[in-house]
């Protein structure tokens, strides 16, 4: 069963890293979310590709689910005593990544590219591809006005309440190359456990569409996010955040939701989106529990066939 | 005694440390090389001006001479990692300093108020001044063509034969603000223990004269470089590498020469060359050998006027 699955950060990643474990490389592909990339100190940082790699590769830091293993912060601490902007926590592991893809994207190359080059140096099989090679940026547009993502989500922690999102350079950017053609190779479609408002949107805004099965797997468990802004996001815009909440966001696209045991009073009204469900533990709270969630994913989506 | 020292990288960092530790801040003023800036990996890296400021801020390696105390190389480890070019051994401290300089430099700012905001925040209180803000570059001309100066340096490991030098942009570049205002106040001038070929000879081309006595340190003992490649390339141009090849260099501008006492024999013939010597142990081993000979200098500076 060939399986592309979209993924943000930190619970895309570890959801990606499940199905890594158990689908042959060559049936998986990640689409993973660049509205979040942003150019800061210089260079070109993309979170949530490097979240995804690092989790893959089994280099993540596995207290944060970003960032990396083992990491020292030397270099942000040395920015900090001369006084520049160090808001954004890069460790120095993680700055080799950033000055290295910013230096082969200055060569010419594309983010697909480098992607594919970094994955191969940290031998991720799956292949992991940006959503676009075009940048898109999400911004928040938020009672303070309207911010880059990072400036809401890192410099601002996520304080301001928001009112809409615009994914800035989405009407005209292409899909990179390998996108469209691993939506029509897959078998179904799976939308990690991604924020819905950040994540997923973003791509989706990209890919425009898609015609094979979809099934998603909530990011709210009894009506909280594991990690992340997506409860409050659903809260500031007027709707109780839950995983019946997140079904109804994707109604018109899904085949299958899958949500948390901890949510069975919501099944039935799920049911009556026209949207199977499936109940299980999804909180991956161990690394063993990401090859598990996969795997009753995928029996779930073979039983959707 | 107001005294404006020319330095290049480690000995020259060693001996302006001495300086400061004697001289009152305002009577001390460094004059950096910056022929061997260059750009890699998108960062503007200036290694003289970082050794002489790690060094007076007391930050330096003490193994070394450059880059920084208790330093980590994860940065450069995950590029390496990534296949990217690692030849340059960057430490994760040392990239912030690049990261936060090159955001600068971008910013518009010059590397003269660059250099003196790091001065600021690492509480470094004599002046230090890079000798232009325009670039110059130390050209290396071997039996291999002309190569930059750090691929010459560090990448080929001083390895081609040395035939010329050349400081490509020297004619036309200004000294930075401060530099002739520095030599005009200055009661002498000195030129640390640093290459005559590739640290002083630069300045030199860039400030075109000076007025004031000035006193050189051999960075020759014995016929031997304590650090670097000078003795290599004085042997390579078809000079016999001595103390005395040093003075002569330097002969139509020096008032004094400072030699070490294992140079005893030369003195004679340095004398003939119309230049007034000082014997004393120039080797600073310990941190404070640099105190001491600094010492002994401005003595010898006083007793020449």
């Amino acid at each position: 069963m060939k399986i592309t699955a979209f993924a943000g950060g930190v619970g895309g990643a570890k959801f990606a890293h499940g199905l890594a474990q158990i689908l042959p490389p060559e049936d998986l592909t990640v689409i993973v979310n660049t509205g979040d990339d942003f150019e800061h100190l210089g260079l070109f940082i993309s979170p949530d590709l490097d979240t995804v790699c690092y989790t893959l590769a089994e280099l993540a830091n596995p207290e944060t689910g970003w960032g990396r293993m083992d990491e020292t912060w030397n270099t942000i601490s040395n920015i900090e005593k001369l006084g520049g902007p160090a808001w954004f926590r890069l460790g120095d592991k993680d700055f080799g990544t950033h000055i290295e893809r910013t230096r082969r994207l200055k060569e010419g190359k594309t983010l697909s590219q480098v992607t594919q080059e970094f994955c191969e140096a940290w031998g991720i099989k799956p292949k992991v591809l940006p959503m676009s090679n075009a940048p898109v940026r999400t911004m928040v547009n938020t009672d303070e006005g309207e911010l880059e993502f990072q400036e809401y989500f890192v410099h601002r922690h996520c304080e301001p309440v928001v009112k809409s999102f615009r994914f800035d350079g989405a009407e005209i950017a292409e899909a990179a190359p390998g996108v469209i053609e691993a939506l029509e190779a897959a078998d179904a479609v799976i939308f990690c456990p991604s924020n819905p408002w950040v994540s997923i949107d973003p791509i989706l805004k990209v890919v425009k569409t898609i015609t094979k099965p979809v099934v998603a797997i909530s990011p709210i468990i009894g009506g909280k996010t594991v990690k992340g802004p997506a409860a409050k996001m659903f809260r500031e815009l007027g709707i109780e955040p839950s995983a019946f909440a997140v079904a109804k966001h994707y109604r018109n696209i899904l085949s299958g939701f899958v949500l948390d045991n901890e949510d069975l009073n919501l099944e039935k009204s799920i049911s009556q989106l026209n949207i199977k469900t499936l109940a299980t533990d999804t909180l991956m709270k161990q690394p063993t529990d990401r090859a598990r969630l996969a795997n009753d994913v995928l029996h779930f989506i073979r039983s959707l066939q």
